[in-house]
């Protein structure tokens, strides 16, 4: 089971990291989730909760009483715990038990996979790990969990792969939908429609998953389809990804909306175009471990100066997981916003998407977005990836 | 639009409770939400973002460059401003503008649905107000956060009665499904069928929504449906919710299965059914606004005390709205886990559950959910309650 394959990752990532412990605290987890959940049970739970898991391999879910018995059923935990009135005294008792030098928690400021520990849960913790001395042995979990999410095992790179097939057959029929006329809300619905039929979910909001661009001077990334109508001449991309078995996938195509008499793209989509898979291939190639996402990320855009295009405002690659924006680590630049992101060495098992992005004067943005895994010696391409472009008959 | 009629009554609480500003920060929302933000804007951010309300009637929303036109189109937000690489600056500029003596920001160690700051976003805030000097401006908003959830719109009531409709409507109708033989596993997904085919959402995990348990010995409450027959004799009980445009329902409701040649529950089950309904009508009789929600709760447990059951090892009722468990004023007793809650009094426009539960032994557990609501002078039922055990044919 994932979970189990999971928590036993997380024993050897503590070991590895010499840090004696690992505690999520959560309650109300459908209101404010902690994303390190999912690793932990396959549920929410209502009441305070704490999950604490050691380097010398013990497990203890301290939960309320009426989440006790499908924790228990996971036969994760070699102790489960249950409370009715509050959590306090059974984790002071674990934690005495323990004895951690160290007790990583799911704070972080540079990565938000790792800070699903809320303000007033951090506080509640202080004043509990105060009465038993313990108060200043807290350290940030990011090491912990980051690694935790982007070492992904062969279970969860095969569900990827599940999702990454589905969507590029799901590509294959909306460009055989694509028609000038149609509206990019159309063309949004029909891919709906196919994730729908295959009882999929949706990687993000489905308000704008997928996306639908066409032409020139169109809202920016992130918008929601409009009426705007496929029209000749311009160029059309989608970014969408589906979810199968709580993995996601996130890719982007792009076409070209041939004019009557055309029988391929004018020289500047096609040169745009070849430009972004160009991109993508010497940004794939300088990927292997222990290379810096910063570095990759400068890669791609070189490629994209040097053949005349501006930069994009955005990272060229994000990992991808149980969220579309997944794991720490990030193929972007050094921008406040990323914090330390950008500097993290890459891993085997990251998965990370490449999405370079360019702007055809009058014609529309060209992106296209593949996913690859960090393997032993490079970066290989899960997706296989589009290399030509899609053209569209009038 | 149901939040400019929001982001308005929170400019009021503001004036009501004289805090110059509140301020929700967040990023990546679809992984670290914050609860507040469905009032703010009606999508996720994926950058840093800011939101700022002032008592003076002000609203800035700090936004990606990608989210831009998704907020700027709610025509909420009188500032919109958009950035690129970090929203530091412009969060830093808008704070100089408004000059306030007090900052809330959402986080709270009594109440979750006010604890929507991570720890990591926390410890950024600080440093971005570090840099102008306003680090000590910072208190908790969870009287603002929880006034604008509590306080309950007409709008809001209307939405939350059409849930509350659709499921008693679905309760009738699995009223006539239920026979002996049947698992509970089998009610749960006829019930999941009816949901579906309003095309309504689940108040909470369907794993659990609904949850059904059949005679004794069953496990506790979020406690998934079972494999165990349905059989004369036994008592069943029920509980779920539906999600109508975003608002909650929660309601519970118990049947009684007859042997064959009876013609109603025997003494026991009728006695626990009826002291269930009236603890929740002496408990809807003592509400209104000013008392405190322990008192309410004590109330629900002296009727069953009185008459020979144990107290139930949870509150009566919480609220209800966007969320099932919603809200921060809580009808329950003063245990640890439930922080401040209890102690908060009552006010106009709370939506509440009133769901006493009581074991009749070797039959099963009767509970029944009603739904509330605080109105000038007393509590109104928003559900048509339950007065009469409902008798399932052997």
């Amino acid at each position: 089971m994932l979970i189990k394959e999971k928590v036993t990752q997380a024993i050897n990532i503590l070991k590895e990291f010499k840090i004696d412990c690992w505690l999520t605290f959560v309650r109300e987890s459908s209101i404010n989730g902690d994303p390190s959940l999912d690793y932990l049970i396959a549920s929410d739970v209502t009441w305070h909760s704490a999950f604490v898991i050691t380097a010398k391999g013990d497990s203890f879910a301290i939960i309320g009483k009426y989440d006790k018995q499908a924790v228990a059923d996971l036969g994760v935990y070699k102790t489960v715990i249950d409370h009715v009135t509050g959590l306090r005294e059974p984790l002071q008792q674990v934690l005495k038990q323990i004895n951690p030098s160290s007790i990583a928690v799911n704070y972080s400021k540079d990565s938000e996979i790792a800070d699903g520990l809320t303000h007033g849960m951090y506080l509640t913790l202080v004043d509990v790990l105060s009465e038993i001395g313990m108060q200043d042995r807290m350290i940030s979990s990011e090491k912990v969990v980051s690694a935790l999410r982007q070492r992904k095992t062969e279970t969860e790179v095969g569900l990827m792969k599940e999702a990454i097939k589905a969507t590029l057959q799901i590509y294959d029929e909306v460009f055989g939908f694509i028609k000038p006329g149609k509206t990019e809300a159309e063309v949004a619905a029909f891919i709906r429609s196919r994730i729908d039929a295959r009882k999929l979910g949706y990687a993000w909001d489905p308000s704008t998953c997928p996306s639908v661009f066409s032409g020139p001077d169109t809202a920016e990334a992130h918008y929601a389809p409009t009426e705007r109508r496929v029209q000749e001449g311009h160029v059309l991309n989608m970014d969408f990804g589906v979810k199968y078995n709580q993995y996601c996938s996130d890719l982007q195509r792009t076409v070209y909306i041939l004019k009557k008499g055309e029988t391929k793209a004018p020289p500047e989509v096609q040169k745009g175009f070849d430009t972004i898979v160009e991109s993508i291939e010497e940004s794939r190639k300088a990927m292997k471990p222990g290379v810096l996402g910063k570095d990759i990320d400068a890669v791609s855009r070189k490629v994209l100066v040097e053949n005349g295009f501006q930069e994009y405002p955005h990272a060229l690659g994000h990992q991808v997981g149980r969220f579309a924006h997944d794991g720490t680590a990030l193929l972007g630049p050094a921008w406040e916003k990323y914090g330390r992101k950008p500097f993290l060495p890459l891993e085997r098992g990251m998965v990370f998407t490449l999405e370079p992005r360019l702007t055809v004067p009058e014609r529309g943005i060209a992106t296209v977005e593949e996913m690859v895994v960090v393997t032993n010696t490079g970066a290989e391409f899960l997706s296989s990836p589009q290399k030509e472009l899609v053209l569209i008959k009038p």
